[in-house]
């Protein structure tokens, strides 16, 4: 019975929607509650103090949404406020994009780092990969012009590609790289397409899916009901671009989102 | 004596710089305090409450320096709050972006506005142009891309070439094209290639300097002495990102910026 409880995915705006694809192609029949929270965006700018106050505010949210595990897919939150969610959700597990991304990477040896500037500079996968793996090369590169370009529907365009080429150029000795935003799994081809065949490219987000079902897996949380699942979506604000990004990052019509306040 | 003071000139960030720009090339004796308020940018996105009390706040700042007139290097502002600009600056003439601009586009036929999407959903050309000339025709583009293109220094390059051709290819009848964004005047050279040679390209920063030496004529305040001028720069946040964008911008080295709070 319990187990048709929803699984919580939460986000400062979209780009967590591409962690939820990745959960509705592996788990399709769980319900899922997202959480975006759109007025109060970026949060890659703002304090730890103020980060960890809206997580705690969101994790409170999706507890009251009864949901039965919590997705930090974004990786602000991830890099500081992971502790504070845990803490919260008690007996809930909590997977976040950074964990489940640095695992997956950290058997490379020249490991880049592809994410916004924010989180470059936080420097919150190299010091999580570095726990994990000591041994291992790293290299950042902030790209900044990448959630602009992708929000405005240049997926496919040959901007992206000269841009995608000046951003990756540096890495050229690489044999691992983490898409450390997730926006960038929509442009995933593109980034292919330059860095060749061999380089093996971790989608934190997929990362964080197959850890999901892992985790539900063990603690026999799975839904086994063949229920059509349940999506809702709640929002801090209403924008058009929700949805018209949201379709393009699910590949999907969506209806539109809850305006919820956390204030 | 007087006419010593300083032209106050203010933005929500660093792309009022191109109106200094401008002022410094056409009065180069005038001494310019400049307020950029980064810590709260954007202002496109806030309510129009917000804008006009932080457009309050930034005036006393600019008429505790003694101003002898204030530039609204801002469209933002000068959309929604100019009229409190002017009630708190008494007798200190006000000048702004978005009336310079409409005043010298106003007698073309065909006018196209490029401009943020915030400008563009405020209607705050047209609003203007259409007061002052009621027949013309008008069309606007959102260009979302341009402030991140430019503020990464994507400024000669292809990239930027060809998402400024998909930009302006529906614009393709205009006699007479508005810079709507303090940032635009910057890739001036690339805008021009794509409409060519015949279509009337109004830069407002450059306008509201013209406007500014008009005024300070009439009203016997140009600042005649030769001494070196000083230029002074606030900001309510220090960024790496004012030094770097604002050498591109003013295409000389600027010192560090004074770190002011108006809260």
């Amino acid at each position: 019975m319990s187990n048709k409880r929803p699984i919580g995915v939460f986000d400062s705006g979209i780009g967590g929607l591409t962690v939820v694809k990745s959960i509705m192609q592996k788990l399709p029949h769980e319900n899922i509650v997202y959480f975006g929270d759109i007025a109060r965006l970026p949060y890659g700018t703002k304090s730890v103090a103020t980060i960890r106050k809206f997580a705690e505010q969101t994790v409170r949210f999706l507890v009251q949404h009864n949901v039965k595990a919590i997705v930090i897919a974004c990786n602000t939150i991830s890099a500081v406020a992971k502790d504070e969610v845990i803490k919260l959700a008690g007996n809930i597990p909590v997977l976040d994009v950074i964990s489940s991304g640095s695992v997956a990477s950290s058997n490379g040896n020249n490991i880049g780092i592809i994410a916004t500037p924010a989180t470059v500079n936080s420097n919150a996968y190299p010091n999580s990969i570095l726990r994990l793996n000591n041994t291992v090369k790293i290299s950042q590169a902030a790209c900044t012009l990448f959630v602009p370009l992708i929000e405005e529907g240049y997926i496919n365009h040959p901007a992206l590609d000269l841009i995608a080429k000046e951003y990756l150029s540096p890495m050229n000795e690489i044999d691992t790289l983490v898409l450390g935003c997730t926006h960038y799994p929509i442009i995933k081809n593109t980034i292919r397409k330059i860095v060749g065949e061999n380089v093996n490219i971790i989608d934190p987000a997929d990362k964080t899916s197959d850890d999901l079902v892992t985790n539900l897996t063990k603690l026999d949380l799975i839904n086994t009901s063949l229920d059509k699942p349940v999506y809702e979506f709640y929002v801090t604000e209403i924008s058009p671009k929700f949805n018209s990004i949201g379709e393009m990052f699910l590949n999907t019509k969506l209806s539109t989102p809850q305006l919820v306040s956390l204030d």
